[in-house]
């Protein structure tokens, strides 16, 4: 048996997320089933994050392990092969054989993820649902100065969504910076944000937050981390705009 | 009777192109929809560029007479409003209202497209429809090399599409220029160019051509557009990397 790291890039639109659910099509049945078809193995394809419906990965990492006699660049041919054949919206950027003690998920050392808002009067077309479009402008020095409170451990309840399984909903923040790039028919804001790990919707709920802060609305980071309920805080942003960036792992295989 | 001025974004992949067709959607069907729904006249839109199925614009130029008396910010958010009811990839991202003596394509001085390629191993999925996918890497200094052979005034009748129906092959190209951005996974190769005008399909079979020479073939551009002859280029490049990506006119509207 050897385990693989798998390096991931998938367009969220039309999956139900990372998860094998009846429901539709997920990260994980796509790959899983491309992996069947590559070697005839049922494999259990473990993610560095478990994306919802319609959010995007740049660079997932996950693992898996394969019994049959093979080699990382024969998988990651095999497993695009199939996946394309398939038309799932999914590839395998990199592929590299790992020691076994090697864990997508409890391994992570940093999880990054973007949220790309895009600010104009005309709605998204090319960007239709890869950004969270508003016709209105956003204040983002308010929304930078807000950010930055969020940075450190702190208590994420009221950033943490009511299904959230994790044990506590103490994380640190490792970083958030907000960020624009300007273009000639609208503006793109990007919320970058790193962490060891994140609570359920707890970007996006930090997201919406700072939107209503960028739209002019007077919120107080620290009164809402202060209150520990969700309804402190702003609304969830659209999954859309969310994109996993990559992960990071201290013995980096 | 006004006459107004529209900039246009469309995703093309699943349009038949620009002209009214009884085959499917196209962008000139789509715009005439939303405009009738808004005012009661089924006008003709008028672009500086026909482009073909599956190809893009960032900012295609079009005009339309309406008799209706209203405001190109009237027109604008109805017109979006009754494209995005109809689930079009296309928006309406600047109107202004123009002079009669305004004329999308025939007052053109200037148009300009730009060609994506996405070299990676890995096939495209973020990027699918948006690119030219292509796993092998190109020599960009010598597509550059070649390229700047194209500029000036040539008979292109070995980049001119055998449907093309402009009266001369002879046409000016302005500027061509050939740069990459390098991202962790893939190198993306932008090829832009601009004229007062372009044969039909004379952007891909450039690109076509240039793409050969960057896998290593032995081409020589003085010999082909010598040759007259389109056999003597290489072949087509895929609609789907290219964009429209605006049109310049001498007073501008």
């Amino acid at each position: 048996m050897t385990r693989y790291k798998l390096t991931l890039e998938y367009d969220g639109t039309n999956l139900i997320g990372w998860q094998v659910n009846k429901d539709g099509p997920s990260v994980q049945s796509l790959v899983t089933d491309a992996i069947y078809q590559f070697c005839g193995e049922r494999v259990d394809v473990v993610g560095a994050g478990r994306t919802d419906a319609g959010v995007h990965a740049m660079a997932m990492i996950a693992h898996v392990n394969i019994e049959k006699e093979t080699d990382a660049d024969t998988v990651m041919n095999a497993v695009n092969f199939y996946l394309k054949h398939a038309n799932a919206p999914v590839v395998v950027l990199n592929c590299t054989a790992v020691s076994d003690e090697f864990h997508a998920r409890f391994s992570a050392t940093k999880r990054r993820y973007r949220y790309a808002i895009l600010c104009r009067r005309a709605p998204a077309v090319m960007d239709a649902n890869r950004v969270w479009w508003m016709p209105r402008e956003l204040d983002v020095d308010a929304m930078k100065s807000a950010a930055a409170k969020l940075i450190g451990n702190h208590d994420f309840t009221s950033f943490r969504a009511s299904e959230c399984q994790a044990k506590s909903p103490v994380k640190t923040l490792d970083s958030i910076d907000v960020a624009t790039r300007v273009e000639e028919f609208g503006t793109y804001v990007f919320i970058d944000v790193a962490a060891r790990s994140f609570l359920h919707h707890m970007v996006r709920n930090i997201v919406g937050t700072l939107v209503e802060i960028g739209h002019g609305k007077d919120m107080d980071i620290e009164k809402i981390l202060g209150a520990r309920d969700r309804s402190a805080a702003g609304p969830t942003a659209p999954a859309s705009g969310l994109y996993f960036m990559g992960a990071e792992y201290s013995n980096n295989a």
